[in-house]
């Protein structure tokens, strides 16, 4: 994980890797997060999405909904899956936030 | 999109969002990227993972299966799992080839 990216994409790739296995090194097993670390991780590096809240009730929301098979540690894959969510919804608040542009040049949502 | 991102994580998803919107806004429609933009995007910023293969075959491959609806061009959501993809299988490239960390600590993957 040493060399630089050579693009947005390639560094975008190299944060989350990194981000996932920060926290996922810290107990247990290495290579998937717990519900502590999970916590830790929405709370320090996804804190302004998650309104900074103190209990665990989203966390717990998160952890549940993201455990597919139900273990109790949320795998790099299912991590993926939840910062692949959060990307999609970040995007459509942008857009919808620029409602102005939309139609410009004939270029508007085909459907 | 001016606010500063607090954390790598919200890097990398400005950085997702940025870039599919540095293409896909060259012709078309706005949101989305047409063939012609997906190759740009794919050399451009993934070359190193492509191969900078100067031949359409890997791009016309990527269309194909990102294209779910079949309209020639790919959504932000169909660019996510792409990326997504990419992403999960860089990982489990840098974990394959650290196979003597894997035992340490009895902390290697449950089954």
């Amino acid at each position: 994980m040493s060399k630089e990216p050579s693009s947005n994409l390639e560094s975008a790739m190299q944060m989350l890797i990194k981000t996932f296995h920060k926290y996922s090194g810290k107990e247990g097993d290495k290579y998937t997060l717990s519900r502590g670390e999970l916590k830790e991780l929405l709370t320090e590096e996804l804190g302004s999405y998650l309104g900074n809240s103190k209990d665990n009730e989203a966390v717990e929301k998160v952890m549940n909904d993201l455990d597919a098979n139900n273990d109790g540690e949320v795998d790099f894959t299912e991590f993926i899956i939840l910062m692949g969510a959060l990307t999609v919804a970040c995007n459509d608040f942008f857009l919808d936030s620029k409602p102005e542009d939309k139609g410009k040049d004939g270029a508007g949502k085909k459907d």
